[in-house]
């Protein structure tokens, strides 16, 4: 139960005899060997020495590292490989003409300072699961695939799930192409950069049209099968949620020698707006989270001229969500007048409730309850997925595997050895059940 | 009465005939012409086009040209230039050897996106107004020089006057040796990089002992010479001040799915933090800033790990500052505990109240009010100054310019072309008082 288990472990070791625990989902744990291998090389890939953490951005060094792999691993099983329009990886076994294709995968991606399971886990997931599959002797009756989803966090351009979007025209050719990272390079600048055509994005209907399904699986973001006993769960729907920018534009001065009455320092309406945000979260059973702040000058002994902040926030349906944050841009309006300090409140991102196929989903608890008559638990979530922007266009499903803290998005994040190996059984299961 | 009031105006504008305004400390304005060429050609130097700020940090290419600027300034007039061994840039009219030398200056680096006038009017100044005293056919009587010092607002290693820290040994050298900027770059590296010898830096006590008297002239960071409608005034004291960083270390974890009560959140708390410095501030009369933060990871779904935000703040005595930087700790720590955060303070720099030489202030007194018998005011500051950190080695005194909104560190810092004149004027009259 530790980041990175597979450090010093034993790539070897036999986990087919591994039995679930009372409670578990209960599929008999037998997954493949590598495992362990493909998790052993992804680890050091853009991790910081300092803080532990992954700095795996879209489309810079440690991004290629990950595709590098994900190449290798695709072409050292035979498998078709190819990317698509938009930069994202594709590993086929079978003929995609052929349609009714079912796809696994997620992403290789970070935010600044992630955890190793966050998208990995899935990716490796699905090729150990693969594995397991060919291991069984499974004869598959329809195409399948294992993708890489690219910048699916959103870490470098500030919008998440930038391929799945674009492939789903969630997001248009014109868009992507206006965005800019935190140096002021864009998207199609950074693309060209690592050797993918930035002209060539755009929708991809075809594709989605040869897809049956899109399954994939997780580390949870949370604590609720930790709370449930459970090593592995099926999601039903995502949380609406979005992301607004707070500029808060005062005037810059001297800090030792402009009074107090002669201020307009925007941190202070900005520090206030933080603490209502907390406050109409609190009160509505929602998350309202500033974790992104932008300061001019940003010097000791300067008031600030401009803050900037970034308000991420999530609810279980729409108009909860929508009091929410409403509530914080008066109160943080009333703030700003109240020092002199103008605000402008612009909604970066949005993306609404998502309630995954639920055909799809109950096929799931069909096929991993059936050795054990057990159910296996179906819970919501706040986090945002490729498997989410797809679901508009081709029925989805997700698996979450047990996160024993519930921290994600921090170098600590983890998940148990034997929860992560029986979430390789649960996907090959579910694969072997839609694919075979 | 604009920024920049050199541009595009005549640079040999006949402001011998300007007369002081009623109230004025009125010396007769008879400034020499090379203020405005001085003034233009220093403009453009280190201005960002979209802010309109200066961004002329301690030994980057901005700084350099300043540098440059300085030595031809020096080398056209016959002046003696040198380096000495901290960086700061001297310019000598007689034999420096022959002590009870008079010195001005000041400096020619910014905070980010500062103004024009501060650190530049106190150098041109002194240029402008030894070109006026040769005009008067000034005799001296004693060897006088023109200097700027270095890194004086510490916007890039985060400690102010380093230049004339370390030659009046208030700056050891192994610590200026730890100073690094927010790329990691040290000061060692950047002296090097920019062809200066970092190995050579150290105080310098015999330069000092050959100086008998420091004049800086600067323009006002605040408005009392507006409000008692003076162009020039003369520095009583420098307020204690000092620079405190605040640690708040929490937990990173997904701000999507992370339950408000499993948050440990550290914006949470700079935020109550950044809201109780301005209410102890006030309750005291003095200030108190957080102008400056940084966040782990600065990731818009993430909960950062870590927020650093600094706080600077002045009060007219030391009791006074004790009780607000205590109450402000006091309370920062109340809120880190109510939300599990770790908080660490870290006092980063500290500098006594300064009381300038009271008999060379006196001095200045009768030498502005000798043509006309006006009394010449006298104010204290919150601003820090090289003028400060020198006053514990040698006798230091400064000249104030009006500064008609106060506004400073800020790109519409502004003085009245009048008023710097009769402060070029004011300086001149100072120096032969002083030097001749």
């Amino acid at each position: 139960m530790t980041l990175g288990f597979g450090e010093g472990g034993n790539p070897s070791v036999g986990v087919r005899g591994s039995s679930p625990t009372a409670g578990s989902a209960a599929h008999t744990v037998k997954s493949g060997s590598s495992f362990h291998e493909m998790w052993r090389e992804l680890l050091p890939v853009g991790r910081d020495a300092d803080s532990g953490g992954y700095r795996r951005y879209a489309w810079t060094g440690p991004d290629a590292e990950c595709r590098a792999w994900f190449k290798e691993q695709a072409e050292g099983r035979g498998l078709a490989y190819e990317v698509d329009r938009n930069g994202n990886q594709w590993a086929w076994l079978g003929d995609p003409a052929a349609g009714d294709a079912v796809v696994t995968g997620s992403h290789l991606d970070s935010v600044p300072d992630g955890g190793a399971f966050d998208g990995p886990l899935g990716v490796v997931s699905s090729f150990a699961a693969l594995d397991e599959l060919l291991r069984r002797g499974a004869r598959f009756t329809k195409p399948l695939a294992i993708v890489n989803f690219g910048d699916e966090e959103g870490a470098r351009f500030g919008l998440a799930c930038v391929g799945s979007r674009l492939t789903s025209g969630a997001l248009t050719v014109a868009d992507a192409h206006r965005l800019t990272d935190g140096d002021g390079v864009s998207l199609p600048r950074a693309m060209a950069a690592a050797g993918y055509d930035p002209e060539a994005i755009g929708p991809d209907p075809e594709r989605l049209a040869k897809i049956g399904a899109f399954v994939e699986l997780h580390v949870e973001q949370g604590r609720a099968l930790d709370l449930s006993g459970d090593r592995v769960g099926i999601a039903s729907a995502i949380w609406p949620h979005g992301r607004w920018r707070f500029d808060f534009r005062g005037e810059a001065n001297h800090a030792g020698t402009t009074r107090l009455a002669d201020r307009h320092d925007p941190m202070l309406s900005y520090a206030e707006t933080v603490l209502a945000a907390r406050r109409e979260a609190e009160l509505a059973g929602a998350v309202a989270t500033f974790g992104k702040i932008a300061v001019d000058p940003n010097g000791v002994n300067a008031i600030p001229s401009r803050v900037r902040g970034w308000l991420d926030s999530r609810a279980a349906d729409q108009e909860t969500l929508d009091t929410v944050v409403g509530g914080i841009e008066k109160a943080a309006r009333e703030y700003a007048d109240a020092h002199g300090v103008d605000l402008d409140v612009v909604r970066e991102s949005f993306t609404p409730v998502v309630e995954f196929d639920h055909a799809l989903r109950d096929e799931l608890g069909r096929i991993l309850g059936r050795d054990t008559g057990l159910t296996v638990p179906v819970l919501g979530t706040g986090a945002g997925h490729d498997a989410g922007i797809l679901s508009g266009s081709i029925p989805t499903a997700m698996l979450f595997v047990r996160n024993p803290t519930g921290v994600s998005h921090s170098p600590a994040e983890s998940a148990a050895e034997d929860d992560c190996v029986a979430g390789v059984d649960a996907l090959a299961d579910v694969l072997e059940g839609l694919a075979c």
